[in-house]
């Protein structure tokens, strides 16, 4: 893709010179008669974001986007022509047998060295980019009581602890009325366990109990919580708080027993205090909602760039979202690292095709009517976008969902973790795998945020970086606009990642706009 | 059952002359050598709420509660052997076929007249028992926003519109990430749905949207509110408050718009009286959770009582709870007031069966740790003592999960609500159904409440109610302490039941602890 980097927004982006569409680029569309490239006149008015036929294509032939086909015309569509999702047919799945395996090693960039923010070092190694207590909850049952304790907190303990940012309380939905001994229930219970020990809540693990639920405490198998505190602390054992137990007489007593251990955690959170640390010790999650056939085009390749920068610096990036990548299984596994990862990748992908048969749907249940009428015109399409996002980088991991990085022995790298795209599905999984940043691509524009880890938000158009100019943290349609470049863009998200870690709050976090952790659970409730 | 209205505790409770095993009654258990019926000596100490056998039962016999198998001995059990779940092989599950059907037609008792309560009078004849403003959404996405609008609402509005309870954000993870065209989308769908029809809110219908998520606002269906308020005005539109709305420049514009729309619907909810109301205006949804032996013995059989009174009132009354009553098909069947409601819980109970399969487990994944240190062995026990609650009235109606009663045509007696036995989801979806007022039984202890409709808590053990005594609304334990009869605690209920539906607030009002909206999503997320 080249844009002309000259202050001036184009008429129309084309990704690839292979393809024989391009993407009307300003606000409200162009009427028809325009001239949008040499001997291409719009036939109609076509919206922003759509897609306009750049030569004749016969019925049956291909429609081609990133240099894939998006699918097949369903009639004969002259040059000019509006090209939207009723003309195409979609393409069949890519099978997941025979694909190349780690065939297409990316050129190796040089480290990049010397960048840094101020975390909260843990004694695991890993970093915090807040300093906030976190409550762990084992049953939604308690969910009432938590928050009651949690508001108590934040207006009569956090004042005394100034060095701490805040607390959450973990609630979910999960833990009891759940078939807990179903084949698939290891994917909620680790998520909850795993959460708890992401960097950002110090290793200080409060958990809060109510005790007849089926997840009892000791199955998060949370003892390692511990240790990500003080190593030689192993023998003592996991701080639970449990309603149930004979001596809370009475609804105080409850929260006077969470008070009085929040304490003990605040004080030791309170003790921290930022240290410079290397750029290698962030561990972003990226991810896309509400996308419009700007994210391809905008926010998702700057990320993309920012992404590759990440991991020249060492840090730790993830991309997930299976039926966002499903259609582009074949890139990802020829840019797998190892024949291992490529498997790795198809076992997931694999497994979520079975999980969606389950359902009796498809991969083509994730498209939403803002991505239509954005100009997305199926999964595919779609799936071309939101796949660019993880840059040109070998993937040289893959994690399973509700798995920690540091189980997997991953430290640095392009990871997959393969998750539902369902943006607080993705983004509670991040968290767990151990996230310490996160990074928001959208196209129509969500209020997106996360109370366990900051949540940069970036716009794929001007419009609506202006329209959201105290929701969007980063404007990528400056990149349709002319005015930037993809590789400028991307170094901006960069840096900005670095100050956010160090602190500088989001737009989310300066509203304090937070969204319900919410678990994957494959089985049944009961 | 027969428990000696002496003012003193029994040692032992016995459900049914032709029973083999009877509970321990006592705090703390019973030691071994205690005799607890004539001839019948403890050979172990069994804890409060186990059963002991009372008389020899030789391996492979039934082991025989409320009359029924609730399993076969494992080993010889001698008489005063404590009897737990490792001794007991569970029984098969009941087929669904053959089933008798409207057979046993319970005696019907004459009409109870002259008892109202103080409600809240609807245009379509429901009755609220709070006066609350809903705040309907989507899709997560909102959830952060709309929490900032409601405390903004709940601060500056409110003062100013006294006879308003209260607002709730009805926030839930769906929306969005879904598999919304499988063919189960339709039980979250209708329950966002008729969530907002909740009689507790009046007929206001305030909206808020994100704008591109899969559940469209038009998708809900939900014009009919409007009848509910005033039935001439079934052309006014929808109040829909979307965020990516191109009025809406910045954070602060969105919550303009919400209290703008929101002063509109107080104004409405605020000219609302309290009236009397006869008792058959109650729609009351019953459940338990974190069930003892208790349960079946105590705070179960005292709200059945009710239940039937309740009936007799010309009330609506919904049990629930699938794993729960699936041991005891049979008598559901039975108890259908035509065949036709009996075919509809075969249907319902079948539907779940399979459900379950899918996800490869059944009914046995209900029980928790906590029902069986409370001495219930299995769900068939269980269930026996779940089952109780519904009274002995004939089930007159039948409704799927995320149903309301009105779009069946019920407007009175016993109904099974056929849903999951999760606390949190049963409660969604009996609120989705209609309920104006809750009420739960709990052996273990839970603080559960809702936000959207006021919920008594009764529990099974005075040791219980004692220790939380500012969490638990009755004490049904006085049962089994010989102090209360369960007609007296019935009518106790059901008295408290006009009070609080009458604005008496409950403990978990007053402590304001409320539980999460869950929904039932038996389809894929994405
Ligand atoms: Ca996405
Ligand atoms: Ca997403
Ligand atoms: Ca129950
Ligand atoms: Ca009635
Ligand atoms: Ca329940």
């Amino acid at each position: 893709m080249n844009i002309p980097n000259t202050g001036k927004a184009p008429l129309i982006i084309r990704m690839h010179p292979a393809d024989n569409v391009a993407v009307i680029v300003g606000v409200g569309g162009l009427p028809a008669g325009t001239e949008v490239a040499p001997g291409v006149v719009l036939r109609e008015h076509v919206p922003q974001g759509h897609k306009v036929a750049l030569e004749p294509i016969a019925k049956g032939e291909v429609v081609r986007r990133y240099d894939v086909s998006i699918g097949t015309a369903l009639e004969d569509l002259a040059a000019g022509r509006w090209v939207n999702e009723t003309l195409l047919a979609m393409p069949e799945a890519v099978g997941l047998e025979g694909l190349p395996l780690a065939t297409r090693q990316p050129p190796q960039h040089a480290p990049l060295e010397g960048h840094t923010f101020m975390g909260y070092r843990n004694a695991d190694g890993s970093v915090g980019t807040r300093n906030l207590l976190a409550i762990t909850t084992t049953v939604q049952c308690v969910a009432g009581v938590v928050e009651h304790a949690a508001k108590r907190i934040r207006e009569e303990l956090l004042p005394q602890y100034p060095n701490v940012d805040g607390v959450v309380a973990l609630n979910h939905t999960y833990g009891c009325g759940v078939a807990i001994d179903a084949p698939t229930a290891i994917i909620p219970i680790r998520t909850v366990r795993n959460l708890a020990l992401n960097p950002n809540f110090g290793g200080e693990v409060l958990v809060v109990s109510l005790g007849c639920e089926k997840l009892q405490p000791e199955r998060l198998d949370l003892p390692k919580a511990v240790m990500l505190k003080q190593e030689t602390d192993s023998t003592e054992g996991l701080d639970v708080v449990c309603l149930q137990n004979e001596q809370h007489v009475g609804f105080g007593a409850m929260i006077d027993s969470i008070l009085l251990r929040a304490r003990v955690h605040l004080e030791r959170l309170n003790a921290r205090r930022r240290e410079p640390c290397p750029a290698s010790k962030l561990v972003v999650g990226m991810q896309c909602g509400g996308s419009d056939a700007f994210s391809g085009i905008t926010a998702n390749p700057a990320l993309g760039y920012a992404a590759d920068l990440l991991v020249r610096a060492g840090a730790t990036v993830m991309f997930s979202e299976n039926t966002e990548v499903r259609d582009g299984v074949r890139q990802l596994t020829e840019r797998a690292a190892t024949p291992e990862v490529g498997q790795a990748i198809i076992r997931e992908l694999g497994w979520y095709d079975e999980y969606l048969k389950l359902g009796q749907v498809d991969r083509s249940a994730n498209t939403t009517p803002g991505n239509k009428k954005g100009g997305l015109s199926n999964i595919v399409e779609k799936a071309m976008g939101s796949i660019v996002k993880s840059g040109s980088s070998a993937i040289s991991g893959v994690i399973s969902p509700g798995e920690r990085l540091a189980d997997r022995g991953i430290t640095s790298g392009l990871v997959y973790a393969a998750t539902p795209a369902s943006d607080f599905i993705c983004g509670t999984l991040q968290l767990a795998a151990g996230m310490n940043l996160h990074i928001f691509t959208t196209g129509r524009g969500t209020p997106y945020g996360l109370a366990e880890c900051p949540v940069i938000k970036v716009a794929t158009r001007t419009d609506l970086a202006r329209r959201w100019h105290d929701l969007m943290d980063v404007n990528a349609g400056r990149i349709a606009d002319g005015e930037a470049s993809i590789e400028s863009l991307g170094w901006e998200i960069f840096q900005l990642m670095l100050e956010v870690a160090s602190g500088r709050k989001t737009w989310a976090e300066q509203l304090k706009l937070y969204n319900a952790l919410t678990l994957f659970n494959p089985a049944p409730v009961t």
